[in-house]
């Protein structure tokens, strides 16, 4: 499965919102095109958002549009994932003739780096193993973050069996995750986010792993909003919790989670599943998209270099790497 | 807001299914009809659950049933409740020309030990407090357990902010929870599940209270999917954790949650969120009803009379009680 396709001339990208029921491509002509379909959540997470913006830029300069004024919009579009400001950062200063080559560079890196950390992190993964959201090649250039750890576990012959969250309020693991693992037939089950308690108490897991949208230089580590219950539930059962890192994920500017904006979406997710309401309509609702989870809950980073731990924490022992 | 309406022949039930967006009442004129309208969940929570097998059973008299076909095919309906066996029980002796009136009694006491509860526990809870799923008028007899003592509180002048996890898969805290704060002028906030760990990181949150569905003699409580992970939050953060627990959810038979079933219901409610489809069809499901939170992760039970603690557990002090 993929979800960004350059031809040259434009972009397309999957609707993931009609996923899994319908599969809809969106034609994205202008820089602008592309802003939007990334503040609308047509393309998410934090890889396959940057690999949009840099095609977007690309849109601009054949379009003949005043770059700076493209790069501030398109990095408006989604506040949290860094990788979005590192790609426009890359861009900055390359000439307008090899621009869109870039941005096809960008876009095969992406691979490259996914499945790197696969090679990396999946000695780490056997049994049963617990993630949240949507980090596969719906949410990269084509592999997958932790999912793409999960992906290549389970194509070098170990017996992995995943359990996914679903996800609310976007059910980014029952539209997107589910269709992947059913396509790519890796042994899955789903549950309800509330279920990751129960499930840790009454199964053998032997890991959860999550990707990240932004990490601070300390460890402290944004990603979708339940993977900081979730690492709360790891640590109360001793299970290992990882993270699937891209080097583009690492936000040196960051100190802590405290210099980390976390993006707040519209109520409206709450009081509605798609077109169907489930609350009443003047429902006060709290809806941060993301959440932090601390250095100290996490076992380690696993990034396209083979692990990454922030300054003075002791790496993994062995006992941990070959589990 | 009441649920339960009955009219000396036949059994009222509001169907809960429908709530928010609709209000429609459902005929049951035989125990068969309340034995269904249970399975399907028309009708939900313990108490309120209890209530209407007991009108079930007085249906079955005025029928001419047979009473122990009759009591052991409402029992069948919903395995996992304990008030549901001790409403049957209570009633196995009760003589036909007085059962109509043991229901009534069942269905008042239920309100008076609800205000009992709400009395004893509303000390407890100031500021921010969360709960999940729906434990208020519309899950008993019309008062509430863990909601009315929220209610109770309320209703004294405390200042109280409910955060209600939306209780995915039956969205029962965005459902109705969110509907009678809104009805009660209960100042609130919808959340979904999976924010639950962030909110206590974020938020200033002084106490968790949760309804049960069946507590075993060591303390051990089975109470909606999210409880268990609702209990590992409150003690990672150092949240006091109370359950709001009429005597009669105490089972005596069960020595520990091992002896309690947990009852699995059809995997079709995490694929779709009411008509619509949300993960892809073939997709494999867990969907625990409820789990079980160990006696140690709870602070303390609260009954119609006080405080209730299993054997050999030291009380409350009055640090916990009037903070």
């Amino acid at each position: 499965m993929d979800a960004i396709r350059w031809d040259g001339d434009g972009l397309r990208l999957l609707d993931q919102r009609k996923l899994p029921l319908e599969t809809q491509w969106i034609q994205c002509r202008s820089w602008q095109d592309v802003a939007l379909a990334i503040q609308q959540m047509v393309v998410r997470g934090a890889p396959a958002i940057a690999i949009s913006a840099a095609y977007g830029m690309a849109l601009a300069v054949k379009k003949g549009d005043d770059r700076r004024q493209a790069a501030e919009g398109l990095l408006a579009a989604r506040p949290t994932a860094v990788n979005l400001s590192w790609a426009l950062e890359r861009l900055a200063d390359v000439p307008e003739a090899h621009l869109e080559q870039e941005a096809i560079r960008i876009h095969d890196e992406d691979r490259a780096i996914c499945m790197g950390m696969g090679q990396h992190g999946r000695n780490l993964l056997s049994g049963g193993v617990v993630t949240i959201c949507n980090t596969g090649s719906l949410a990269t250039g084509g592999y997958g973050t932790a999912l793409g750890m999960v992906r290549s576990a389970h194509n070098s012959g170990r017996e992995i069996h995943l359990y996914v969250l679903e996800t609310r309020p976007y059910l980014q693991g029952a539209r997107l995750t589910a269709a992947e693992c059913l396509h790519d037939g890796i042994p899955f089950t789903l549950i309800t986010d509330s279920m990751a308690g129960a499930l840790m108490a009454s199964k053998a897991i032997n890991a959860v792993v999550v990707g990240c949208d932004r990490v601070a230089s300390n460890g402290d580590t944004a990603n979708k909003i339940g993977t900081y219950t979730l690492a709360v539930l790891a640590r109360h059962h001793d299970i290992p919790f990882y993270v699937a890192m891209p080097m583009s994920t690492l936000d040196h500017r960051a100190q802590s989670g405290e210099d980390i904006t976390i993006e707040q979406r519209p109520g409206s997710e709450l009081i509605h599943v798609g077109l169907q309401q489930i609350a009443p309509t003047d429902t006060p609702v709290w809806n941060p998209a993301f959440d932090l989870t601390p250095a100290d809950l996490i076992t380690g980073w696993v990034t396209e270099n083979g692990f990454w731990y922030p300054q003075g924490r002791a790496p993994l022992d062995d006992a941990d790497r070959n589990r």
